[in-house]
């Protein structure tokens, strides 16, 4: 049951990075939205490997099918499925991953969990599997621009010990595009990409952290108890492959002040609004959003493929040493900012219809 | 739908601070565990505000009654409904917190989304919700046991800048519960406790991180690929009052190392079993738990409730100053380790059942 | 799991026969609705045993309490738990029932799900559960009455082989409580209090079907492909002790018409809605409310408790004879009307929440 | 969110009748299960139209794909998506179909709901949308075998006034297939054919009535109180596009006798086991499987596609003729048999993981 997420905007995806294909079925999507395969496919090009020198050299052209839901331009209200094949791969390239388990991978639980696992890549547990969320998400994210003119922006906010300057509330799409490590601070962002590089040459990877902003939220959003808007954003983004913390606002550091210092103050503005002085809150407080930006981070380590022997086992139980060979992806981050998009506007989408049910919102 | 948490292990919590009662309806329970009031007493019993002196000086007894479920000592397999009543309250306590917000409280996002709240002690977004996970907690706690030797033990790691050390793989619920705050590190904890007093003292408060591990749990819990076991956490922890972050693991100060040091090399230890040489994917991996020791933290901000003026708007839309008069609770992370507790037992035994099935767990 | 139904507007029912009570928890109410213990004591009233000299002698007054949700006589939008005490009962009454299973009962079925099962009564698979389904549906027929005039009417149709002729069109409450058999036919009315009584003197119990109509049921209510309105209403009252079986609009005597009988044409009535001349579709058309009247059937079997010798086996395995003594109802109809009536109300409006949302429906 | 069914084996459909493609993502299936795409064609085909002279003469093929979830021929435990290519079909043959609603299908129904619909051949209120269900149902017919040598068979028991006499505690699968009406009287089965014919010849359809039979169910299955195994599948079949009736055991039938003529006796059978005399109950006893035989009957009204002309409006609110052209089925109870057996089978299979857990059954 692990592989639905949401309930009224509700996402279902499968698939193996190798066999078939990959995708995701969107249940609950309202009428009547324009989309179209194109849509779709900016977003998937932006998770896509292979799309810059400071990612995996794999060639995946991830083009993605619309199979139901949409007729004549239009959701109809009905399942979208989306679909996208996967390529013929040398799995000799593989073989190794028949017997060996690899260090800090899926490889050795699923074989303790289900007894069987397709080896090749990764099998499910393989980053090829954010491909349907990022395809929803995509739907989403035009979901919420049409309802409210939500603006979800992830970006590279740090890379190992390098932290980019931006400011969540003014950092544009364009600023984070402009670059191939998605940091819109552009002195540290070629620093950043200096630093993948060289970790790469090396047969190693280093992680960091995305931050993600949601500005234009209506006030409202989420339901206390369990299903919190930061908790539900908190399930998705740490459902992410190679993700390990997550903080709302003042986060982690937020401990380190007093009452006194953390209480975001109201005030009325100009419009009449009641509005927090601060944001320390991180836009959501008892679980419901207050109408200022949501604002997260999510930690995802260094990658755990890389190209250094390692000592690890076979599934017969015997140690053995991991030959480091082949490609890798020496930083996950840049692609990774999509991801974390896609997972916040699932949630936020999924709350949206169910404030305003699903044929009535847009 | 927001009250309900778990699948196969369900739970749902009711109540407001203040009116009849709160609880909570345990659904999936496996038949024939032998519970009693008086051992979800001691789980509710350290929940309990007035505990000691550094805690909220309101005096609730929080006495538990099971309505149903259980019989001649017995689980049944049927729903187990736990009710703790209200006391009767001097409601003019509270009069002011009718019209005013009171900052990073959720008085005004209640108020938004619902157009109405219970604005005694907090109504629905009280701490004292929290009660029935407690009592939940309490029983997963109890099967986690019995099917596999499961612990789950909490404790404070740090208060604002005060971090205790802790090693996570011995630490006993005795060295837990040795001291008011509990910190484990008792030289810390002393400190702790008189930063609290103090702190307390100036109508001020203080946050800090609650460290959870559980050990012995067995592999193969959790459900690739959103359903996984860091997820689930990850959404339990997120949704209990006050929390701003979590992490599993290295967390983000894994992120500031590369692959190769991050990397959690396997053998085969004496048993024969497949182990890890470090355990920096703190027990999951790919979603699934793979027999090491489970080991997160949460952070929670500091409480909102402080004895000092602050400005703050009334549900009219007219700005005012919110006098800090009345009880408050300067640190409400000591009662905080049992509610992080309950929700890591929650998570794991609704993983345990979907792995087992609710009649054949015990 | 099974305790728990509907998605947006949810309800939990919990309690044994005896044990502390039983009682429901109603999650996704719409805030704001005024409602009082007293108006869901009028409902609880018509499905309690010992309302008159048809059913069970068993006098329970069956008085309900509002634990939360509710402030100042509205709802908040959080879970209104409401409970049930039961009485203190003379077990021993019961004495054979913990080791002889009762023919066509659930004594058997639970023990060997369980292993284990509170025999006091029937425990959890008592016609007592059913209060808490009562209670909601209360509720859910008031919002739907504010929302959109929706009026849901149950009525006993037929008792063995004396059917009633009644029009569900224009039948109303009044003329269903204007006798204790819940038939709007007095003359068969009159017959089934005859036969019942009869019946009753001779130990022994009949059952009939219920009929139930849904009005001013909106347009556009009920979700395919699985969760069709009827689909929903099917499970829900399909769900209700003792039900047998279900039909809507032509059910099964509709099978005996040919497709040019059966079809509803179209036309456009004076306020220009569209409209069907005929509703053998019963209100629901692939799934979906259209406007017209929703009418549905259910089959009670005849109670199973008698007051005859019946052959019958221990929870030992061993044959033995079960005396039939003590108390019974010799026909449930009557007080299935409320129950059936409950369910049908609760899904339409859990449809009518994903249509409009939780908070903007009233 | 209508568009999943189950939740430990776990189904969503996709797809319309025009478009991509028609399928299904099961989720939860257990792992190492043997399965091939030729042995769930065998079930497709028996639901395919054209299979034989008294369907609709529509040629599809409905050959499928396993797109995920199956390696090297066994199950992963992951989502198994099975995809069914739409062919290119003529869609002005629809052209009418995109202003005049049809009387008794969705078209109206849908609009009022979504404002929006796929005109083309019934879009996703088409029956083809069932080969998802058969797809996930052949897979789950084969776990139940393997677990428990389950046999769940359907055939048809009446067609319109014809009644077929058939045991279903001995009727055999070849039984049911060897004529092409699926009525294991052969007799019977000639006139039904008949009928079909000659009705067809007329332009017109018959309706009737479904039986089916699950044999060698484990004791246990169902969840009380609203997941009772009864409710569960009266849910599943009455989310079949035509269904307009559901019973169970007795069913309707079963209210013309008294509780004592009713009730099921026990007896212990020469293995020991606790076992009832008569099977009025239908092998479900408080909602759980008693081991007896589940036996179930569906009504399905006459197809409401037929070669007449008929009144209807437009989607502009304007009175109308429909033209009766083109292909119609003028009779679906020989293919509904296999949608039968699919929900029941996907019911008992959600229960029996409930029961054992996923990843423990096989």
């Amino acid at each position: 049951m692990g592989n639905t997420f949401g309930h009224l905007f509700r996402i279902t995806t499968f698939g193996e990075s190798h066999g078939g294909g990959v995708g995701v079925v969107i249940d609950g999507c309202p009428p009547q939205l324009e989309i179209s395969a194109e849509e779709i496919q900016v977003e998937l090009d932006r998770r896509r490997p292979g799309q810059s020198k400071i990612t995996t050299p794999r060639k995946e052209t991830d083009t993605c099918e619309i199979l139901s839901g949409v007729f004549e331009g239009k959701t109809l209200g009905t399942p979208i499925s989306i679909l996208v094949r996967n390529k013929d791969t040398r799995s000799q390239d593989y073989d190794e991953m028949a017997v060996k388990y690899r260090p800090s991978h899926a490889d050795a639980t699923y074989d303790a969990k289900y007894g069987i696992r397709n080896w090749q890549g990764g099998g499910r547990s393989s980053a090829r599997e954010t491909i349907g969320r990022v395809a929803a998400g995509a739907i989403a994210k035009k979901i919420l621009r049409q309802v409210a003119n939500v603006e979800v922006i992830g970006y590279v906010k740090r890379i190992k010990d390098l932290e980019g300057s931006v400011d969540p509330n003014t950092v544009t799409l364009e600023q984070v595009e402009s670059n191939i490590v998605r940091c819109p601070d552009a002195e540290c962002a070629e620093r950043m990409i200096e630093l993948i590089e060289q970790t790469g040459r090396q047969g190693n990877s280093v992680g960091g952290v995305v931050e993600c902003v949601a500005r234009n939220v209506p006030k409202g959003l989420g339901d206390p108890v369990f299903d919190k808007l930061e908790a539900d954003i908190a399930k998705g983004v740490m459902s992410l492959p190679a993700s390990k913390g997550f903080e709302i606002g003042s986060g982690f550091a937020g401990t380190l002040l007093t009452g006194i210092e953390h209480n975001d103050e109201f005030y009325i503005d100009e419009n009449g609004e009641t509005r927090t002085v601060t944001n320390r809150s991180g836009g959501i407080q008892g679980g419901i959003s207050n109408g200022e930006n949501i604002i997260l981070r999510v930690a995802f380590k260094p990658t755990a493929t890389i190209r250094k022997e390692q000592k690890t086992v076979t599934n017969e139980g015997e140690e053995t040493i991991l030959a480091g060979k082949g490609r890798h992806d020496p930083c996950v981050l840049p692609r990774a900012v999509p991801m974390v998009e896609a997972m916040v506007a699932l949630v936020l989408c999924d709350h949206l219809l169910r404030y305003h049910g699903q044929c009535k919102v847009l």
